[in-house]
């Protein structure tokens, strides 16, 4: 078993990165509150470590530097830290789809790099998936609206947008931009919840850059494949 | 919200239908064990009526009609029981796949009708992907390798056959069976995770039979033509 444990932190990006999920704050205050931001690396570096195991409000506290109290101040509940956690990063993959606009990029190549991108997005929040699935699960009304506006919606559409421009342009067949939106997101996102059948049950794979580099080959040629209309050249 | 609730049970396959997952019983005792099954069955029932939701060992029995200190004498715990109810479902779907190798129809058809009896599943077991991510989220040792034994390995083997099958006779492009594994998963099991995003981001479409019929001809389409060779005739 190669899984972090909190004695052995693996290297990721330093908290500072969610600052700038895809390279931009996806919710800025107005003025970056300190205690706030701290918070947020903490609890960010603490379920990287954990792999996305729950962590206390004291760890968090004790990682941060600051006051016990300071979370129930500036975030109401724990619950409420780790929406906004959950709300920074898909927010910064909404945002990541709007950058791919401003490239001069047929709509084939943009979904190309997206689809790489949501990958590459388990890999570095790799807590994101246990955190949006329990999220889901516990169907809370208005947890589950954020969810829907600040990821859902804005990623569907920018969904659409590409499969009409590739669907003009006649590189991609007629597909559900909705059903879409589910198949891109499941396809990425189950490779790393099932990773504990990978280590058991498909053992020497284990979950590291080459493997990764090949799972998001394998996912945007399976994808691509599947929505275009050209033969396969392999 | 169209979710069932206790009050509101859907209309689902009647609990002596867990008997028989893909026709044929997965986990056959050498002698019936009355109790047993009507533990499973009432287990099953509940489950359906909650979506999933946790139910107690004491609502069990009394939808069982048996006295509660059975869970425990018949399955250790709960946990026990619940674990017994994943096992025979997911053998039905390994047993499922081996029942495919009977007909007459090439590896590009069987994994097809493959996909769809996937994406039926968790139609059957509306409660199938909960308990699955629960248990993978737990990542209990033990847990994980039933699932692996049971369920991700002979499927995984089947894939494999089917792959290859399709690159010799040359429908199919060369691809990962591990990967392929997770893909098709991945892409049924999310949609219905992820429901209550369908519900409150695209209102309107809710889960009924022709959705799931066109959510299955989706991913069929999509999966088919990104492991196929052919030109997409659409």
């Amino acid at each position: 078993m190669s899984r972090a444990r909190p004695s052995q932190p693996v290297k990721r990006p330093p908290p500072a990165a969610l600052k700038a999920p895809g390279g931009a704050r996806a919710v800025a205050p107005a003025r970056a509150d300190a205690t706030r931001e701290r918070l947020m690396a903490a609890t960010h570096e603490l379920l990287v470590e954990r792999a996305g195991a729950d962590v206390s409000v004291g760890d968090i506290c004790a990682r941060a530097g600051v006051n016990v109290a300071m979370v129930k101040y500036c975030f109401g509940s724990k619950d409420g830290l780790l929406q906004e956690l959950l709300d920074r990063i898909t927010a910064g993959f909404a945002q990541d789809v709007s950058r791919l606009d401003e490239q001069e990029l047929d709509a084939e190549e943009k979904l190309r790099l997206h689809v790489a991108a949501i990958v590459n997005g388990y890999v570095r929040y790799p807590y994101l998936n246990r955190l949006i699935n329990t999220q889901l699960l516990a169907s809370d009304a208005k947890v589950v609206k954020r969810l829907s506006r600040h990821y859902a919606q804005p990623m569907r559409a920018w969904h659409e947008r590409m499969l009409s421009e590739g669907a003009r342009d006649g590189t991609l067949r007629k597909v559900d931009p909705t059903f879409f939106f589910f198949t891109v997101i499941g396809m990425a996102e189950f490779f790393f919840t099932a990773q504990p059948i990978m280590r058991q049950a498909f053992a020497g794979r284990d979950l590291d850059e080459s493997t990764v580099t090949r799972f998001i080959d394998h996912t945007v040629e399976v994808l691509l494949h599947g929505i275009g209309r050209r033969a396969s050249a392999r």
